[in-house]
C-alpha cells in the first residue's frame, strides 16, 4: 500500500481526495493536514466522511509527513505549494499540487496573472503539467512534482487541443464560454456573494474581463498547436454544486464536415479511458459525469457560419481536481490510470 | 378600462399574462380561453392565482371573444395564431401574438425553420414585430397585429443591435451563447427530459445544430445592420425556472475601447425605461431581473483578442414573453409603456 | 402620499419592503437607512432595484427621519428596535418593527429566549402584536408601535389558532414541523453553513433543541385558547430561497370529521383577503404563495390516529415579514388591508 | 464472481443498482432487462453509465435469466414481482425484490392499501423483509426471496424501532413527518406535476390523507414493540433529487433524559456499520449521506413537552433502495455486509 497524505484536507478538493482515495485499492491515507482544524477527527468537521477509518487532522509538519507519506497531495490555497514544495521534495516525497502554483511555465506570465512573484521559479521547468490525455506518458517517469491542471483548463484543453493541433481552425477566433457549478469557488470563499440565497435560481458571468485560467488554457493550446494562441474565455456560475460545461467555438479555415471533425476527435482520444467522444448529434450534460472522472465531448460544425462547436463536460471536483490528481498519481506510480477512479456518473 | 382576453390561459405565458394584467390599472381581463380546462375556475388549475377576480376558463369562440374583448393575447402553440388570426381580426379585435407565427417576415424562412407552410402569409407584412426598444414607435399607430418576439431573440437583439448598427463589428463572427431557465420549454412539454430529476443539478446545451430562434435573431440583426447577418447561436438549459443570460461575442474591425463601446450603448438606449446599461465592470445576473420587465446589459471589449463581449439578462416569461406583450399593448393603446409593468426584480 | 422610511434597507426584509412599497399607491419612500452602505444609491448595492426612483442610502439619524417620514419600518437586527424605538416615538413617528424586540409580552420570557434583558420593557404592553388575521381590528386604532410577527409564528399561528380556540384539540400534543427557505436566515448570516455549496441539494433540521420562535408561537396559541399552551417546534431548512410550509399536528379530544374541521376554518377566516382555506383534499405548496401576501391552508383529520393535520404555506419574506408589515401599515393608516399587496403568487 | 441480473434496469432504482454493482468486487452483472429499451446499449439510454462494460439491454425471459444469473434484482413497478417471482424461483434463482409486492405480511393489508388482491400470497410468509439493522441475521440463511423495504419505512423504522422496543413511548402518539427528494417518484412518473418547473423552488406535502408506506412502517414498529402500532405519517417533497430526512416524534410515558435516549440508541446500533448515531446536539443532513448506504440519526428529548425527537437521514436511492438491496444480497451470500457499498457521502 502506498502511503499518501493530503495537505488542506478540509477544503472541497481535499475532502474529495479523501473520499476517492478511501476507495483506492493501492493506497492508504496516512496523514490529513488542516491548519485550521488540527486535532479533530475529520468526520467532526465533514460529516459526510463518517464511517471511514482515517487519521486525525494534524498540523502541517514536513518532517512528520516525510515519515508518514510517500506521496503528498497539496490542496491548499495558491501560494502554499511554491512556498513549501522545496522542503517537501528535499525530504523525498513526491508531490501532486492541486493549486495554480506550478501550472504556468513562464514566471512572468504567473506574475502578470497572479499578481505576485513566483518564489520557486526553478521548479517550474521540472514540474510536470499533468493533463494525462494531453501530456506525454514518458513525462511521468521520474517526476517528483506534478502540477494538477485547473478545472476550466482541463475542460477547455480537452475540448480544443485536437482541433488546434490540426491547423484547421483560425486560432485567432477561439471563444470559450464556460459554465461552472459553485463548488469551484471552494469552501473558504465565505462572502455574501456565495450565500445560497444569492446564487440559487440565478445565473451570471463572472471575472469577465480577466480570469486566471486564461493563460493556462492558452499555454495548453499553444503547446498543442505549436504557436502562440490567445483565447477569449468567459466563465459563468450555474446554480448547482458540481460540473463544468465548456462550449468552445472556432472559426474554420476551410469547410470541414461534422463527420470529419468527429472522426478526428474519435481517433485523437482512442484508448483514453476517461474521454468519451459522443456520437454526432449527442452532447454531454454535466449530470452525466457527476462524480465521474470522465470528460465527455460532443461536437458539430455549423456549416452556415463555418464554425466548429465543441462541448465538453466534467465534474470540476473530480476530473477537474481530485480525480485527475489521483489519475496523475496512478501514472506516477505506474498503476493503471483508472485504478480507484469512478467511470460512471451519479444520476439522477 | 380596456377589456382584454387571453387565449391559452393555462400555459406559463398565459398565466404570467394573467398575473401581470391583474395589476394593470387600465385593463380588465374579461376572457380566459383554455381548450383543455374550459369550465373551471382558473385557481383550480393554477393555485398561485387564488384571490384574484377572474372570469371562468372558457372554450375558444371568436364571436364570444369579439363581444368580450378589444385586445386579445394569443398564447397558444405555434400554428394556432396563423390559423385563427384572420377570423379574429375580421371581428375587429387587436391581436398580440406570443407564438412564433408572425415573427419572421419571409414565409420561405418560416417554412424552412418551422417545417410547415405559413397559412396566412398575407398578414406577415402587416404584423408589427414588437421589440419596442428596436421597433420604430410609429409602427404601432394603427397596428392590428403584433408579433411578440421570442425570448432569446429579445435578449440577443437588445445585446447586439447597437453594435451591429455601427458597422464596428465583423458580422461574420457573431457568436451567441445563451442560457435559459427551464420555463422557456413551457408547461406542455411533458417528457422524461423535463422531469425535475433529470434537470436538477444539471447543465447542458440543447438544439445545438439548429434552434428556431436563429432566423429571428438574424432578421433583427439584419435590419439593424442593413445587410444580411448570420449568427452561431447555441442555447443551454440552466437548472432554474426563470431567466435568460445571453453572452454575445463579436470580433471588432478596429480597436474599440470599452469606454467607447459603453458610451455607444448608453446613448442608444437613453430614455428606454426597461433597458439598464450597467456601468463598466458590472454585469447583470438573471436574478436581478427576475419578475421584472427590464433587460440589463453589461459589456466590455477584450483587447487581447479584439472581441466585444455583450451580456444581457432578462426574465424569459416577462421581458421575454408576457411583460413585453403588455409593453406592446401599452404602445398599441397609447399608454405609457411602463404602465402596469414591474421595474424591480424579485430578490432574493 | 404617506412618507415612509426603512431602517435596515439592504437586508432581505428591508429590500423586500422597498420593492413592495414602490408599488403601493398611497406611499412614498422618503428615507432608506443603511449604516453599512450609507451614501450609495440602493441599486448599486441591490441590483434588482434598478429602475426605481428612490432616496440615496443614508446614516441612521432620528431627527432627519422625523422630518422625512410619518411611518418608519425597523428592519434591523434584534436589539436595534428596543434601543431606538423610544427616541423615534418621541419624535412623533409611528413604527413597525420587523425584529423580535416587541413581540413577546413578558420581558422574562424575552430574557430567557433571547439571552438579554429587554431595554424598553414599558413599551412591550403598548406594542400591538400585528398578526392581522388574529389581532382585533380595534387594536390598530391609535397604535404607535407595531410588533410584526416572526415568519414561523405567522404560519403556525394561522394554522393552529382556529383549532385551539375551539377546545377540540389536546393542547399538550401540539407538534409543529416547519420547513423554511434559506432567506429566513437573512443577508448578514455570512458563514460556511449558509454557502450555496453547503445547502444546495441538502435538507436538514436546525435549532432542534430550541428556536426563538417557540415562545412567540406559544404566546399566540395561549391567547387563542385562553390557557397556557406549549408546543414542540422543529424548524428545517429547505434548499430554496423563499417559502415556509408549516405542518402542524394536534391530537383531538373527540372524533372530528375532516368536513367539520374544514367548515370551522372556512368560517374562522371568512372575509380575510389573505387567507385561503383550500378545499378538502387540496394542500398548498410554497410556490403557490411565492411573492404573495397570502397564507394558504390545507387540512384533514387522520381518523386512524385521531389527529388533525394543518398545513399552511406563506412566503417568509412577504406574509412572513415585509408584506405583513405593509398590511399592518395599511391597518394603522385606515387603508384597505390589501392596498399595494400582491394576492397572486409568482409561478412557475 | 456471482452472476447477477437486474429486471427494470433503466429506472432510477435499476440504474443505481448498475452503478453500485459495477464497483462490487464479488459480482458480475450478466443481464439487464428493460422491456421498453431492449436491444440498446445501456449507455445510449443512460449516458452517465458510459465507460462501464455491461450487457446489452434485453427482453424479460425467465429461461435466459436462469442461465445468466444466480441472483436477480427485481426493480420493476408494483405488481411485476408477484406475477413473475414464482417462475423465477422455480428456475432456481434467488430474488431481491425492490417493489412493494412482498413487504406486507398480511395480504388483506396489501389489498387495502394497494387496491388489488395479492397474486402470490403463499410467498408472503417465506419472503424475508430485509431491513438488515432490524431483521434477525439468521433470517437470511437459506432465503430465496428478499423483500427490500421502502425508502420511508427504512428511514422511519431505523429512527423509531429502538424507542418503541423499550416501551418508553406512548405508541398512540407517533408522528412521522418525512421529507424526500424527487427521485423517490421514479423515472416513469411523467406528468406535469413532476416537471422541473413545477417542483423547483417549491416545497409541499403530498399523499397527506393516505400513503402506501404507512402500513409498512406500522408493520415494522409493531414487530419491534410487540403490539399493534399506528402512526400518523406525512410525506413531503423537497426540491432536490436525492435524500430523505425523517423527523419522528413520540410522547414519552416517563421523563427520559436526552443522554439516556442517546445511550439507548448507541447501544442498539452498536456494530452496525451503516448506522451512525450522531453525538447529542448534532443532527444529520441529507447531503451528508448522499450516495452513501448509511442511515445517520440525531436525537433529543424536548423536556418542555416530554417528546422524543428522532431525526434520520438516508439517500433514498441507496440505503432506501439499491444500496440496501445490495446489503441484503451480501447477507444472502454470506459476504461482509459492507462489500461494495459506499460509506462516505458525496459532498459538496
Amino acid at each position: 500500500m502506498i502511503r499518501v497524505g493530503i495537505v488542506g484536507a478540509t477544503g472541497y478538493t481535499g475532502s474529495e481526495l479523501i473520499r476517492l482515495l478511501s476507495g483506492h485499492p493501492q493506497v492508504q491515507v496516512t496523514a490529513l493536514v488542516s491548519r485550521s482544524e488540527a486535532g479533530k477527527p475529520i468526520a467532526s468537521v465533514l460529516a459526510h466522511l463518517h464511517g471511514l477509518e482515517l487519521p486525525t487532522l494534524s498540523e502541517y509538519d514536513p518532517d512528520a509527513l516525510a515519515k508518514q507519506c510517500a506521496v503528498v497531495f497539496l490542496a491548499g490555497e495558491t501560494g502554499f505549494a511554491m512556498e513549501h514544495a522545496p522542503a517537501l521534495l528535499q525530504r523525498g516525497m513526491r508531490l501532486i499540487d492541486l493549486s495554480a502554483d506550478f501550472r504556468l511555465k513562464d514566471p512572468a506570465v504567473f506574475a502578470e496573472w497572479y499578481g505576485k512573484t513566483h518564489s520557486a521559479p526553478d521548479l517550474l521547468h521540472e514540474a510536470v503539467y499533468g493533463l494525462p490525455e494531453l501530456t506525454p506518458a514518458e513525462a511521468y517517469g521520474n517526476a517528483r512534482l506534478i502540477a494538477n491542471p485547473g478545472c476550466y483548463p482541463t475542460a477547455a484543453g480537452i475540448a480544443l487541443a485536437p482541433l488546434v493541433k490540426t491547423g484547421l481552425a483560425d486560432t485567432e477566433s477561439l471563444i470559450i464560454d464556460a459554465k461552472s457549478g459553485v463548488s469551484g469557488a471552494g469552501r473558504s470563499r465565505v462572502t455574501v456573494d456565495y450565500l445560497f440565497t444569492e446564487l440559487d435560481e440565478n445565473f451570471k458571468a463572472y471575472s469577465v474581463e480577466r480570469h486566471r485560467h486564461t493563460p493556462e488554457i492558452e499555454q495548453t493550446l499553444s503547446v498543442a498547436s505549436g504557436h502562440t494562441v490567445r483565447v477569449r474565455f468567459t466563465p459563468h456560475l450555474v446554480p448547482m454544486t458540481r460540473g463544468i460545461l465548456c462550449t468552445a467555438y472556432a472559426r474554420l479555415r476551410e469547410t470541414v464536415s461534422p463527420e470529419r471533425l468527429h472522426a478526428l476527435y474519435t481517433e485523437f482520444y482512442q484508448g483514453q479511458p476517461f474521454v468519451v467522444v459522443r456520437p454526432l448529434g449527442n452532447y454531454p450534460a454535466t449530470r452525466e459525469v457527476y462524480g465521474s472522472n470522465r470528460c465527455d465531448i460532443g461536437l458539430t460544425v455549423d456549416l452556415r457560419t463555418n464554425t466548429a462547436v465543441l462541448i465538453s463536460a466534467i465534474d470540476n471536483l473530480v476530473k477537474g481536481a481530485a480525480g485527475q490528481a489521483i489519475q496523475n498519481m496512478n501514472l506516477l506510480l505506474g498503476l493503471p490510470s483508472t485504478t480507484g477512479l469512478p467511470l460512471a456518473g451519479i444520476a439522477p
